[in-house]
């Protein structure tokens, strides 16, 4: 039983990329699939309505944050995070790891857990692998994930060998903290930094312990794609076939796509959002910096291909000069457009698996959307 | 012909108050109408089709703001106000001198009209009668407002009667200057400080100019509201009474009331928008800060009495959160409440006016909503 289940429904001949459905408590997600972030229990600037519209059909929240603000107490006795931000398709929480290791202060790793302080007022906490759970218990999402030690790149063999098993460790206690597992899939987490034996190991050892969906973790993280892309060639194709994989912290079109076709199925990015709110988009002719002053009279939408809200019904110079008067419905358009842009790019993808033609999909994208003349960095 | 006309439906019997329809080149008003302020061709935090739903049916922008940024004639390039801002509804303009007199530096005020710096770089401009009507006519309104000079307050009587002739002759210039008088309706503006003779010599010289509607200008601006009271007593019931009255800058619930008994027929004012984004609300129960402490585990309505979007779907609790967040739904939800209250309390009082039973009305709203306990100061 569990909370979850996977159906693989084909695997795509030319790329080997898989189409699925995850089946969970709030509804069917149909992967490979993008999840907006919405850290603080709202995808920044976005009602739920939206993200229907635009084709959301999972989000992630993060824990870290909720912890800090308002507390997983007061979203539990709101009835969980769904009816307290009023979502009612699947949710995924991360467990903070993440956040522990990248934002807080002064952070203090034993065995035990990680002492920290908040990024918000200094005070000091503590987070063990049975307090991330709880946390996640109370939140209420759909997937949650086990809590893990996130390392920097680079990281050397020694300190990546130790946190490894001190990892496996904390998801052995993850599982046996969990309390709600007909309602909440507990994911591992798969670490081991940028080598191969111990990405292996990892696997291997994370598989014995027979969690209900698998994670990627540790990548993203400031490496080169390229070693990105290998330590997903040495890991993702050990992953059990009948279990959901998750990219974590990948929004980039390219990154989605080399994901995809090594058989990646979930991936969440605050990329898309983040940048949209610095007035930033993408389109089907590479990266647009609408704020930029070449915009001022151009009556054009902000890509003529799209079909979001923002493409429908404005111009990149109305949207231009919603930033330079600092008005909140431009940032809310670029989000709404560059959310929409990852969505359909993700249906498009689902698409060409069904008609096994992922590697040639990729192409024309890449092709087309100008990647290869270095329009999409950012 | 012109552009507009006004249709009295009916007086209310009891309080003289007025019923009526305002025809546009886009669509019908019916009036007494608050209107919300887009003041940089955006209600702020809002979208058209979000305006449309609480029941919005016109919108003000400022001339002074557009004039700065993004300019009138990138707006006229763009289509007009309606096109660039995608809002097809009917849509009033100020002139501009309400602006130049309050947020400007170092004007200087002539004959010929004013000159005065940017509040944004500094920059040195001129706007006189005939320019602020070539700025609307560039907008593209549906009603435009004529150029006069806003008084302070208090304002001594020799300065108040040089400035109401200089506001008379600046009209003359306006309509002179108007040329779009089929598609765009210019208002005349009642000056006169707060002097009887003045306002009264003010209404006589406009009615000359046979204006297709008035607006009663220099209220709200810091004096007490039995003054802004008095004011109405004196110049309302002398306008035509086959044209439209706007009281400029008054949107809280009871100066509303006021002013509809004593006559008038359109509203606006930043502060619903403006109380809304510092996280302040009006309530069936008076004023609601949810920002504060004691909101941080309600977890009902911002209203339990309101049918808009945020009371349908979210909790103080929530609300509150997304503020000590500082997330942007937050300024999103409570900008749709204030909006959609003074709307359903115009909605409430075309009623009362059909019903001959507008004082009752006020009596009931005064005393239900807590008005005279304190609970609407602001």
């Amino acid at each position: 039983m569990g909370a979850i289940r996977y159906e693989l429904i084909k695997t795509c001949k030319q790329s080997g990329a898989r189409l699925g459905r995850l089946h969970t408590p709030h509804g069917v997600i149909e992967t490979p699939i993008f999840m907006p972030v919405g850290t603080q229990a709202t995808v920044k600037t976005m009602t739920p309505e939206e993200l229907k519209e635009i084709g959301a059909q999972i989000i992630l929240s993060n824990t870290y944050h909720l912890y800090m603000r308002p507390g997983e107490k007061l979203v539990e006795k709101a009835g969980g995070l769904h009816k307290f931000m009023n979502w009612d398709r699947p949710i995924l929480t991360d467990s903070g790891g993440f956040q522990v290791f990248s934002l807080s202060q002064l952070r203090d790793i034993t065995e035990e857990g990680v002492t920290f302080r908040s990024h918000i007022d200094g005070s000091k906490h503590f987070i063990s692998p049975e307090k991330a759970i709880e946390i996640e218990n109370a939140l209420g999402a759909d997937i949650i994930m086990a809590f893990d030690e996130c390392l920097p790149y680079p990281c050397d063999y020694d300190y990546a060998k130790n946190s490894l098993y001190r990892t496996i460790r904390w998801a052995e206690r993850c599982l046996k903290a969990h309390k709600n597992t007909e309602k909440q899939a507990l994911f591992g987490i798969i670490q081991g930094g940028m080598y191969r034996d111990l990405r292996e190991e990892s696997v291997r050892e994370m598989i014995k312990l027979d969690f209900p969906g698998y994670a990627v973790g540790g990548l993203s993280i400031g490496e080169p794609k390229d070693i990105m892309y290998e330590v997903l060639d040495w890991t993702v194709h050990l992953l059990p076939e009948n279990k959901p994989r998750y990219l974590m912290g990948v929004g980039s079109p390219d990154a989605l796509l080399e994901g995809v076709i090594r058989g990646v199925d979930m991936f969440d990015c605050v990329l898309p959002t983040r940048i949209a709110r610095n007035g930033t988009v993408f389109t089907s002719k590479g990266k647009l910096v609408v704020r930029n002053a070449e915009y001022a009279e151009d009556f054009r939408p902000l890509d003529e291909e799209c079909d979001c809200y923002a493409c429908k019904n404005y111009s990149r110079a109305y949207i231009r000069h919603l930033f330079k008067a600092k008005e909140i419905l431009g940032a809310r358009l670029t989000t709404i457009h560059n959310l929409r842009f990852l969505l359909k790019l993700m249906e498009d993808v689902r698409q060409a698996i069904m008609e096994d033609r992922l590697l040639d999909f990729k192409e024309e994208f890449f092709e087309k959307y100008g990647y290869n003349e270095g329009k999409w960095t950012f």
